[in-house]
């Protein structure tokens, strides 16, 4: 017996479906630019939005009242869970899952109880996996919950604090080797300060090189073959927190010399709330070579702080999958629904139309960027906007055969009098519409 | 005959004054912490703010009519308006002037006839700069207004475009270092993007990085003393602007390995616009080792452009000079007002009202951070805060004594279970306030 | 000869075309829910933000340079203008435009010289109507560009800068109604304040509902048959314009008695800069009963000024429309194209573009609407939703059946114990989605 | 024995004192303008803030872990609390508190339960009251923690829960009367929107309406002498609360003819939040002449959401003081403390911290007001600034006299050309600053 024992399994039916519980667009063994659809996706369920969150928000209480969230033998009650979460999986068809280890193993009472647990209940994981084929896109440990992280975990003030984290990632970092998972992501949710006026940004600075150093090391030592992810965000809880987006998560790789070893996931809702569009920091991290993986939410353009709400947006997420593929796809990465039903949306039903409606909407974006690829106007118009830099002239510029005085006294000699010409954006904006909407 | 004829010059009469002319708290022989106002503050007034800027906006043209500002002679226009900008700056008793090469000479028509002007004029600020002991806390060239920039100047599709850019780059340095500049700045107003479908990332990073290298360079080679200033901004009038904040300069700035050749001219309304608090720009730029030079003004907190107000807040400014002299103050850099009157604030006198009110709220500022600088309850607060981090434990885990496997079982062994203290926010609040409001 | 000459006029020829200067979707014939799509949508194409914006931005000079704006006689550049405003307008095949006095006329030499001129350029516009049969969805006057409205138009201290401002809207609603305009529009673009510290928010509500009280007596004393439409917008150019959105307006229609005489021209920027969705300034419109017409653009999510580009989201449009055509859709109002090509695209063909692909993504968010409403499952969810309040109790109440007391001793009675049920949030996303990608 | 027992009572000690534990400012029978400082700010410690939020956040559990947050019997718990909130107000001296019904009494299970609880606690809360003098400025209901709200209160698709909110509205009145409070607070935090997919604004709308026009007559019948006050907040639980801002607020007020019978309590992070200074709200209300009370607090600039951080900016309040002196001060308002220590702020010693500083800013701002006010240049500026309208000419304009044909005929006969004068923001920003650092 599960929670969703009264819900069918949903099946891929065709854009004439009238049924709510039917993919009318993600149809896994489509091929797209010659791969599956499931292979290029790679989509993953979010335990800890999907089963842990109670409904809860700062005004109000909990109402969502799943079975496992009644009191009760805290490792049954976990158990209960996981039943529901695979059986969730194996109902939508998705290939992986996402977690910490607070989601799925009871924290305890204490460091000892709580690996004791997360131990427990990745054998029982490891069983549900065994039986659906289902295994984790990645894993992660939850340093932001406990009151014990009310300072940050590595970046805490109090190095018992760093060590206890320090705990959770060696356990959950087992935990997804074991579960094979293809990475393993850090979300640094306490790394960062509610105030400066009691922080030494330098210190705490070097506390995280340490940690994310002791991480990579670990990796190398275990034989862990997935990816090391880190998840930028710009604020909440905290006022600020370090990895605000991927710039400045690269700033931190690049001083610490991690930049080959971790790459971000990047989060569609923290991109806008770090000023950014989800695009851009897609594309941010493509040209700097550290793009991981996707947690795929929306936010709500008026409401700032993070909603985790389901992506409903075809025209965001074609631009997100175009660079993408552009560069090649997923390789160890994935779509993630970070994303988490309205505090409104109590029932089971709810869970399911939510991700329905984002692999719908993801499916289509896939085949859309993918149209814009076949036919690549937008490469073909950069290829042409930059063509003079393909000259001898701006070759020998960018690969130093210029001083600043050469040039400028080049430029003056030649009498150059470079006059601007058309940037097309709107042209453009209408290539992708037409890709979007080309066969309307 | 200036512009300013009419008006007296600006004397320290203390707080008492009525005068609406007279500095009262600014009074630049005044030691504090050893060091003369004047030495600590480094004022500058902004050429273009004040002289240039003709009161337009958006939706209405100039209102100013400055008598430079009529139709007449390019040059003696040029050489008028250079009248009264020293005038201006020698009734404030500021010690410093900035200035963009095309705010001081006439653009021309065409690179020969810019070159001459900018020499031209170079010469005629040097003779006032020699009638007056006043100089340039740095200069800088305009790479946005004219329409070849429109795409970029270093990162235009057009490599034309970037031999203009350093040609006048080469000029504007030319002119910083023959009128004594102590900084030269590069504000990369359009080396951005207005829509990612017509730009490579990638490409135009190189391009910007190699500019910069070349500034570097030719700063070697020429002998020019000052520091190199990277300002950043996080859009407007791109977009997306590439030097968005403090971490993305630096992330640029480490991943060409310039980051002990250039620092960052910190401006609070970029601060605000990029969604972070002065304060924490500077505070990241300090922690980064990068820290140059202040741009002086405010936004306003509910407009989403940049204002350029001037800057009007005792608290603001106390937290940004507590994070400065706690770092040793300024060398090269120093305040400059990169603010304007409002549209509205037509005369003569609204510009000396502007300077003067913020000239008196950063003299106040100073002390105040003096004061919380002499009675450090913050620092040594911090300093008892992290003390875990300076026992044998704390020193082995952040040197590298640990691995994550052997602090994860040193952590069990211990079966640690740290607690969260108080961080004492509200505390360390009300310390701030006890310096800046205690001898009310 | 017109700016225009050279470019083709704009057909439908459908979504297989590959012309950039065909419409793939706009079939102006075609019957949607009964009614041709060109009398649903009423397109009309803003001589402003077309003709009259030169490519300026804060920090940069005009880039588009058009023959109209080069020196000469000025009411010949204004005819030069209108030449090419109606073929653009002809070639489009839109049927309507919108225009401000000052964009169609030159301003003059006092207020003399700027009532001849706009009566003359009436004249001309009535010929170029009669040419072509497009005339003006609406007309305006501005009251922001000119410096003498620097503090406001009708809130300006002078009483007489509100006497000018009369004129130009007497001129400017004798011109609409002369040309045949359907509308006439208010815009308050200075009538707000830079600062509280010299402003008398009461006074200046005070002048505001006189003036707005003077243009309606006028309008039914003049027989203009057209409606009074008033633009929301939050801020820019001042710090906080009066006109903040459509509940504002509202409050103060209401407080007038103006409810029934003026209604609103909701435009997207300006929705999303006052922290509301477009969608929601429509749909409170239409639940207040003030709603009027579209000013279609969009936003930049990330930039927190007017860029007022081309709307080119079917997801957002759809939604509108939905929400107009559940009401009746527009009766004097239409979709006005407040929108700019960037300052980038300087060809005439990126004028085409950007209203091309702006009016082939609104007859796609008809469509779609169309669809929506043609089996209305959120009209349906939302009836059993509410149908508590059709029961006999649920009529009681609202229709002043309970007093406080009485309903309060009635609920403990009953013992009343509601169960919160779901909203179905995202099962009505699904719906929406479903309705614009059903198709695919 | 209370939580606070260890804590001294905080005593007026002036500027020179160093004890974290005492006032600086906050004089309480020093006479501002005539007028004891307590009766002048009326402050209140609110109860939810200080008592009852456990210190959690959307990413982590409750830190303070306060004496009555433990398991036990509720009502006993209840009283536990109240014992330790009135030793806490006698402490800091404050002559009034605020609470929401479900602050002071369990909610139980079920309405009866509540009906008796709450009856219990106002008994045991009025003997407190008798002990210490110390009563409510105003009390509230919690209408939105309770899963029942989740969809709204008076704007729920269920009448059901009308009546339940209106059973609680009922009680909290009653108690509110009992305990002598000065005014009746209404806080729509669910009464919005999620999504306008499933809401009927028209038909909420009127819900409202009749919701708190139930309010009003049962005030009338009850013989509350206090005063009814609306809390306007833009979002946050909701997407899009009704009570968006003071302007929202009037329009619904007008619209049900309730303007003259509720006011408003201004918050200054829901100000903030919906893109208004605190100093706008507050004028606006005054100028709609519906200001009523202040909710305390700041928000954190680069957050967007709700921190209710204790207010710290005396720069801030100096301004909020000058307005509401300026129309004579509070009558039945106050200044209530909307305000919660940090999660991070675990102990008894930080919500003193919190308050005292909040307090000793509270005063300073008041007495900086109050030089504003004794030589006020603000108000003579803006006098002399508006003389025009103070003439024949203004006079006859504003009360009817023209039409607007008739002043466009007049203008043109006199030629007007009014010039633009400045509005010396500066200098007027000057002045404040005065004001406020005069006696530094």
């Amino acid at each position: 017996m599960t929670y969703f024992d009264h819900l069918p399994a949903v099946r891929f039916e065709g854009p004439k479906s009238d049924s709510p519980f039917a993919y009318r667009h993600y149809d896994r063994d489509k091929l797209v630019l010659g791969k599956r659809m499931e292979d290029h996706l790679r989509l993953a369920v979010c335990y800890w939005h999907t089963f842990v969150w109670p409904g809860v928000d700062m005004f109000g209480a909990g109402t969502f009242k799943r079975p496992w969230q009644r009191p009760g033998n805290l490792l049954e009650l976990a158990q209960l869970k996981a039943d529901s979460a695979f059986d969730f999986f194996s109902k939508l068809g998705t290939p992986f899952y996402t977690f910490h280890d607070t989601d799925v193993a009871p924290e305890g009472e204490g460091i000892r109880d709580y690996v004791n647990n997360i131990k427990s209940m990745t054998d029982y994981l490891a069983r549900k996996q065994e039986e659906t084929g289902i295994k984790p896109l990645w894993g992660t440990a939850n340093l932001f919950s406990n009151p014990r992280y009310a300072a940050g975990a590595a970046t805490n003030p109090n190095p018992d604090v760093f060590a206890f984290a320090a705990t959770q990632v060696f356990q959950a970092m087992e935990a997804t080797q074991r579960l094979g998972g293809d990475n393993y992501v850090l979300w640094g949710g306490r790394e960062g300060y509610d105030t400066l006026l009691n922080t030494d940004l330098k210190r705490e600075r070097d506390q995280l090189g340490r940690f994310l150093s002791m991480v990579v090391e670990h990796k190398h030592k275990s034989g862990f073959k997935g990816a090391l992810l880190i998840e930028p965000k710009p604020a909440e809880p905290t006022k600020h927190q370090y990895d605000f987006d991927v710039a400045t998560v690269h700033s931190f790789l690049v001083q610490f010399g991690l930049q080959d070893e971790i790459r971000v996931n990047i989060e569609a809702n923290h991109a806008t709330l770090a000023g950014h569009s989800f695009h851009h920091e897609i594309a941010t991290a493509l040209a700097l070579g550290v793009f991981g993986s996707i947690d795929a939410n929306r936010g709500d353009p008026q409401n700032g702080w993070d909603t985790d709400q389901f992506p409903n947006s075809v025209e965001e997420l074609t631009l997100a999958f175009y660079e993408i593929l552009r560069h090649g796809g997923f390789t160890t990465g994935g779509m993630n629904f970070d994303a988490k039903v309205r505090r409104q949306s109590i029932d089971a039903e709810d869970l399911v139309h939510g991700h329905i409606g984002a692999i719908d909407v993801i499916a289509i974006a896939l085949e859309r960027a993918a149209a814009l690829i076949e036919n690549d106007q937008l490469a073909e118009f950069k290829k042409q906007r930059y063509a003079g830099w393909e000259t001898d002239f701006g070759r020998k510029v960018l690969s130093g055969g210029y001083s600043l005085e050469s040039l400028a006294t080049d430029a003056v000699a030649r009498n150059v009098a470079p006059q601007h010409v058309s940037g097309r954006q709107e042209h453009l904006e209408n290539v992708v519409n037409r890709a979007i909407y080309g066969t309307l």
